[in-house]
């Protein structure tokens, strides 16, 4: 039929290539951006201004746990935001599916100013941990499954094989599971929760290359 | 008269063409995408961070409501999204009318975060769904309309009929109307209308393919 | 001296052209419409959610004044944006001054948050309607102040003479009086007050078009 | 190792240059405007609406320091998206140092926001002045170790001498040895605090280019 036959060519142009559809491509990635840069700033409102304190200054020492929290989360979304960049980066394009998954993960970054307040509010509360814990390897998870998904699709570009190899390959897992197991963790011993995710935001990049048999030159 | 004339010349150019005015054009859909972002992103201040809870876990767990709001929203803000990024990239042109009309689009969706607030803390209240019912009826009515009008007035990129056969067809006013239809049903029962907002994600542009005689291919 | 030249130079390059330096232009722009995106989508922040209200639906028709509040300031910053693009479309170039200008300007349209949520709120109260007309008339003047200083200086496009006659002509200054004005009279009656800022938004344009002698043709 | 060759060229590629990757560089600027503008824009939610205040305006009167500590972070908030906008305007391009470099200077300007509605809520405790003092010495510092990271990794422009000499050499050491210094002197006066602060605005800029002999011509 021909409208069957107009709506393929039009459906196929929706998984747009880079260089040939460069406006929708980087509207994709300008509205994952922008959700990346607000979830980020909203993390400020997490911070309470206490009201009618008579002593300021000791009121906001106490606020310690806050502050903590903030400095935290913004590091974990910034780590993340540069690691969605670098997959962008090394993306050729997007079809529906990619964009699906991609809200998907992009709904695990916008909790994080629910999940990091909680924290900050809740420092000696194992189930804070867990709810934050939870949030992370979600949100790992959910972009394991972008890159895995893209690598499949032959949505990369083909001079990422590095990247892919780190992202797709067992590495990644690592990284993920890491995640994933500091919820348990979590209900033993909180520190030792906190202990792995600064662990794996330190490190984690140097072991994955470690393991993905990559050698590094920065 | 030469300021008359002028000013003509001046108006069409506000019409910005894809081409022609790439920086115009694009502003106006990086508008709506920010306006999108910044929504989307604000969903999660509705749900509430417990004061003062002595067991946190369980507290939390009685926020499931939060939890399936904020979820829902952000697939129905998301879905929205993907419509209007279909839409724009269909689009050849804007003009004033339909600068006017993606405003009126707009103010719709940024009472989604209030919506699914209201949504979120009463779900036994058969007014909070009429509220949601109402606004997404609002959203998809405003939409229609604005792709009607692109179509009619021929803002539209020729070769996108597939497009417009789908949303500026009846297949789109069944999907409208089923929005609309779900505000009487939230009043009789509140379970029905989530469960036909569900199905119209799920498989709405599968049945409106069908209904315009589109065959998929994806 | 030696220094000074290349100083010379390089603050010469900071007046970037539409043209020559893109990404500089664009980036102003894209700056004030991410505020704007903001601001517009910060107004539904405005509209109180009911904490455990009896009878939601009754608790809501008696929030019509956030609704009406929020509808008005949705207007109204929309057409602001409209005008601030339409604006810099006919720009050419900013330089130091204009960007200070602009964020002064872009102060104005943060305030209309909170001015927004104490409309809503206080729906009875003259106070109410003074603060909203003072933001919307400093708002317009700085607008005001803007174009001319670009006019002034040639930052224009040469062939947006229209332009220019509306926004820096007498026309423009009936404008921006009408919203100066509109804070003594919310005074006697905020009725009149609400009456005449619908009229400025609905037939402003049309009547600033016929006092700068130009002949609409849309 | 192959592995190995490849992996360094695609880092190599991570530090994008401007004309090369242009898509890359930009989103990296794009992303710190979007930070900028949403924390500029949440600095009115710290401006409280009164509740059910029986005389309207006496109460906004009172809020007084509200309004400055709004005006002046606003002002504050600009003039450092200005000094960014000119220092990314010098840039050559990013490295992964320089890319965590900016994430730590952009979670001081979001904290702003906070340290901005403490010091209005608490105009006459010193604690806030320190607050603020620190939130805008971090911000300064942080912002001098970009710039300084980047002239010495070759990242800026060849023709952007004049630019590294104000902002890399000892007159920008002065100006944040001002900020850093205001902080014990908030603890002395808070009003001399405030004179520094404005006066490191108005005068700054003009200072540190006669200290590094450049000629204004502007």
């Amino acid at each position: 039929m021909e409208a069957g036959r107009q709506h393929r060519a039009f459906e196929r142009s929706a998984a747009v290539h880079r260089e040939e559809g460069g406006v929708e491509f980087s509207r994709i990635v300008a509205f994952s951006d922008g959700v990346f840069a607000i979830a980020i700033t909203l993390l400020v409102l997490a911070i309470e201004v206490p009201e009618n304190a008579p002593d300021l200054g000791q009121i906001l020492r106490s606020q310690e746990g806050d502050f903590l929290a903030y400095a935290l989360s913004f590091a974990v979304v910034g780590k993340f935001w540069l690691a969605h960049h670098r997959f962008s980066s090394a993306l050729l394009r997007f079809d529906n599916t990619l964009m699906g998954l991609n809200l998907v993960y992009l709904a695990g970054i916008t909790l994080v100013p629910f999940t990091s307040e909680v924290l900050g509010d809740y420092g000696d509360a194992p189930a804070a941990y867990i709810v934050y814990a939870t949030n992370m390897a979600f949100v790992s998870v959910s972009f394991s499954g972008s890159v895995l998904y893209a690598y499949r699709q032959g949505l990369m570009r083909p001079e990422t094989q590095a990247f892919e190899r780190r992202y797709a390959g067992p590495a990644n897992f690592l990284t993920t599971a890491v995640f994933v197991l500091s919820i348990p963790i979590a209900l033993v011993s909180t520190s030792a929760a906190v202990l792995i995710w600064t662990a794996t935001f330190v490190i984690g990049r140097r072991a994955a290359d470690k393991i993905a048999g990559i050698q590094r030159s920065d």
